[in-house]
């Protein structure tokens, strides 16, 4: 099903030109018009079609082109496409190295989507996009240093620093969801153990609830479950530990120490002005966000060092919500939205 | 007592300049003339005198001008002066903000060695200005990101990236030797628990080391300090594990378990080229390195995405040894030695 969202009425002026950003998954793509001035104005989202690579790209042209035409803007007002994909992206070469997501590798995205569209387009990695949305329209807005931690059915990171996406020798600085925190832990699926993905997204606080509920603890998940306790979710978890649950509090509380030891492990590296946390597990709000924050204020608290960068503020939830995909993408278009 | 080495011979064009490089700390400074192709000649070291700010300064400049007397090179051709200083510096504005090895708070140093030597002069941060040191002429040579981590009486980090020093939003970037890595751990000097350093630092094996012993455990370590448990160090706890001591052995293995829970996390967090260890501990060499690098190839072994970045010449030891301060120091010249 295609869902259209409009605000442009706000968008009437064509003077500096629009750039449509794309947000492209595995379940669906979604596009956006978005101003000079980070205003998103026609959206559009529809399911992907992963059946091959020139499937997922005709679904992201024809996002793009339902934009274009939807948005009434005149083609040449707009300056470029911006797309994030999920897996591993050149993004100077423009090419899709590997999406277990979309089932590509080594798809030269750029050139395809040029061709085809007969815009200039620019392509990142999906996490690292949204980091960008945050850092120039969101949580980081006018900071130039932050971190982007998305917790949710994995662990995934961004690095801003300058003003600009470190992305590391080898393409995989901010991938701390692989960094192992408990020596032979649960395995991840990267083939490690004890990596931080494996203890604190959301899958691996589901199972380990699921792993106390099956020593025979009482808790209230049962009934939210209905008995089902395979279909107990991250979110269940974090609503019955509100309600008070001995055992979903326990659970949080472990996730939570692992959050917030990595935190302050990338506090202290390298020392960024902002940490910002997006994703389903954060989305529990004050429930996530309340140990965490206790956590690294005792810290603060005991070391003189770690107090020299730790305040409340410097630990924040992503502001841009469900746009931050689409507003990312727009800002990889040269010389639009950047700092 | 002044020592003086010269190997000033291999100096005698005075063609592109010399700097002179200084490392100043609590005990001792020394400085050196380098070269344009970063060659150390005429070095000299005398004690540090931390009686006040101006007593120090006096010791550094003497420092500057016997070295620049003892190797004959015409004051003109000495383009400027680079000094490395232990604590907290702003290099931008050249003030020891404070040192408690040098007794400094907010000493103007630049300006004042400008006055009394009458050269340019730049400061930084000690372990920031050895890290320098090997990223141009060390271990890190030809490279343009690093992470310089020192294991000693303290645990201190520095991180390179794009060929520069990353300082961070509070001027402690590379400050992981405060990183909790053990919930309720020992107490460290900065005030906070189970900190990297007080775990994994000299004195903190020595006292791991002496706390079995306390329990009764047989060891070689009784015999090497002759009974007086608190003259146990760290080198004799390397050496007694080169013996096999089974007490050693153990205190060894915790603490290469601690430094490889480090280096996956800063590799996978910043992604940098190589991490280079400097500083007493690493200096154990094989019966250090070896049980550090056995954890960190069986987690490449495991993970995909470890995997990606993780080589055995990843890891790597300083390569400057005594004279990575000066060598450092004289990087910190504008033009001089840079990339």
């Amino acid at each position: 099903m295609t869902t259209v969202n409009s605000f442009s009425a706000r968008l009437i002026s064509t003077e500096p030109g629009y750039v449509v950003g794309v947000d492209a998954g595995g379940s669906k793509v979604a596009a956006g018009l978005i101003s000079h001035d980070g205003q998103v104005g026609f959206t559009i989202q529809h399911p992907m079609d992963t059946r091959g690579a020139e499937a997922s790209l005709a679904c992201i042209t024809g996002a793009v082109e339902a934009v274009i035409a939807g948005s009434g803007v005149e083609r040449s007002a707009i300056r470029g496409v911006g797309l994030g994909i999920p897996g591993i992206v050149d993004a100077e070469r423009g090419i899709g190295v590997a999406s277990a997501n979309l089932g590509w590798r080594e798809v030269p995205v750029r050139q395809r989507l040029n061709e085809l569209l007969g815009l200039p387009c620019e392509i990142e990695e999906d996490v690292r996009t949204a980091a960008l949305g945050e850092a120039r329209l969101g949580a980081g807005r006018g900071l130039d240093s932050l971190f982007f931690l998305v917790i949710g059915t994995g662990i995934a990171g961004a690095l801003i620093l300058n003003g600009k996406l470190l992305k590391g020798a080898d393409n995989i600085a901010g991938e701390i969801g692989h960094a192992m925190l408990v020596a032979d832990g649960p395995r991840c699926k990267c083939g490690g153990r004890g990596c931080f993905e494996a203890l604190a997204a959301g899958p691996a606080i589901a199972a380990r609830a699921r792993g106390k509920l099956e020593k025979g603890t009482s808790s209230l998940l049962l009934n939210l479950c209905g008995g089902d306790v395979a279909s107990i979710t991250a979110k269940m978890v974090f609503e019955t530990a509100g309600q008070g649950d001995p055992l979903a509090l326990e659970t949080v509380e472990e996730t939570c120490e692992y959050v917030a030891f990595a935190l302050q492990f990338i506090a202290l590296d390298v020392n960024p002005q902002v940490i910002i946390l997006a994703g389903g597990v954060p989305r529990a709000g004050r429930q996530f966000m309340e140990p965490v924050l206790r956590r690294l204020e005792r810290q603060a608290a005991e070391s003189v060092v770690f107090s020299q960068t730790f305040h409340p503020e410097m630990v924040r939830l992503s502001a841009l919500g469900d746009q931050v995909g689409v507003l990312g993408a727009a800002t990889l278009v040269p010389g639009f939205l950047e700092y």
